[in-house]
């Protein structure tokens, strides 16, 4: 696979014949019972002297493994969101480092969803630790707010190991106009900025790969077309990672307006209406495992249909 | 001390005479050679056994514990960054929530630096994570660049847990002025924006406590002592986390802006000024938990002259 990023993403999405991406969210009062039984006749003993948040991170461990396997070879990439994790703390940490190597070894891309920032010599922490270590995310998600100076210890651990980010510039929640779309006297807004901001930090010396594409891309909210295609424009040479689609209600013709002409430039993620597709009406009746895995499926043509040039 | 974060806060700088915060950034290579040989003769073998990442866990750990020992008297709060951290993984993490445990038991408020932020069902994981749980910091930074929905689940964890929140509202780096001076038509900037929209969620029913401030506040760099003092207006009801001081360049007259008329509201940190004291030259020959000792005494006494009412 490429060394850098932005190539080694959109190879790995030409081989799988769709830009989706899963979201591992493994939220415990949704995981299926028979990840719990099977977790627990695994374990036996060693189950029993557990205590509650190291059995809930162990469930949602085993749970994302049968998850990844299920969709590997679907899908170019997985994204696991670290808060699912954090929450049980250290023993949670340690499954979400477990979750990104066993997704690796699976020969996926994996895009860390951590949304670390702050200011330089605090950022520069966050990039080692989440950036510069072996078997690590392949990228991550980074919060903008604090400028360019922030921003720079990860775009300098991702050009270094051959790494990639997405910064945030239009979030896919509703509230995200209270803050994204206060605008100037010219009507231009603070995501507007953002995208300008981020296209010009990542068009720096050594940061764009063969494919045109640089290794600093952005995050850009399904659930807002009309600002998807502001922003393509904007950031030419950044690939989007777009979430909204699904759960959060945004269609595969939303999620179009992210990619280029060409139909590259984006990856389309869906969490929670792939992983908990067996709580759909339209899988019932089959197999957890392969619900998610038709889910996964369905997802992968409909935006694979939507984006074609 | 008071169920309510603010009053619980508040009667902790009344009682140690002083509001600041003693922040623990504890980086590998800063840190005194004497605690590297305390610690490897206190583990013996298991030391000998553990491998790089583990041992700097173990190092950062056993800095910080002597960093607490060394100021819990003489200030009512540190602030650990968990950055410095997570940089070592699920290791590192045990080692954050170590951390802020020992600090509570010393007698201290905890305030997490983790500057989280997220769409409201991934915030509401962090807010369990870092605000519901036993044992764990009083309070803990956020990002608000989501807007409300986003906020909402960190407002309701420190509210129903009488813990409180600081949401990034002008960062301390000379970056900030990228993103956050960003201004409207009238001249309003983004950072005064956030600091409506701050003071408006700080005010609902139930966060504010008897000393008439909430459990939602705001950081406010004390890098930029005139944007303070606007802000001390915008958010009559917010404490103040001001990062800032000392080697980030400002004095303890910037520091004062952030305070209300009465000298309250507000707390002042100093991260690196004061647990690398050691390594200044006004603190060459001592011990280094004495130079902390000394720094962290000037520091207190500096910021309580200044905004004395």
């Amino acid at each position: 696979m490429p060394d850098h990023f932005a190539d080694r993403l959109l190879a790995a999405i030409d081989q799988k014949g769709s830009p989706v991406c899963v979201g591992l969210d493994p939220a415990i009062d949704r995981i299926p019972p028979e990840v719990a039984e099977s977790v627990r006749d695994l374990l036996g003993e060693a189950w029993e002297e557990m205590d509650d948040v190291v059995r809930a991170a162990n469930l949602i461990y085993c749970f994302c493994l049968d998850v990844i396997g299920a969709v590997a070879d679907l899908v170019p990439a997985v994204k696991p969101q670290i808060a699912y994790f954090e929450r049980y703390g250290a023993a949670g940490v340690a499954m979400y480092e477990a979750v990104v190597s066993a997704a690796r070894e699976a020969g996926l891309i994996v895009i860390g969803d951590v949304k670390r920032g702050d200011i330089g010599s605090t950022a520069a922490q966050y990039a080692a630790g989440h950036l510069a270590i072996d078997d690590g995310p392949d990228a991550i998600t980074v919060n903008g707010y604090f400028g360019a100076d922030g921003l720079m210890p990860f775009v300098e651990a991702a050009r270094d190991n051959g790494k990639g980010l997405f910064v945030l510039v239009r979030t896919s929640n509703p509230s995200a106009r209270q803050i994204q779309d206060f605008a100037d006297a010219a009507g231009k807004t603070v995501f507007q900025h953002a995208a300008e901001c981020v296209a010009e930090l990542g068009a720096a010396e050594g940061l764009i790969g063969e494919s045109g594409y640089s290794c600093v891309g952005a995050v850009v909210g399904a659930t807002y077309p009309d600002e998807a295609r502001l922003l393509r424009k904007l950031m030419p040479r950044q690939i989007f990672l777009v979430p909204g689609y699904g759960a959060q209600g945004a269609t595969a013709a939303d999620c179009a307006a992210s990619f280029d002409e060409a139909g590259r430039g984006a990856i389309v993620n869906a969490s929670r209406s792939v992983i908990y597709a067996h709580q759909l009406p339209e899988y019932a009746g089959m197999e957890w495992p392969a619900a998610v895995r038709a889910a996964a499926e369905s997802f992968a043509a409909d935006i694979a249909k939507a984006v074609k040039p």
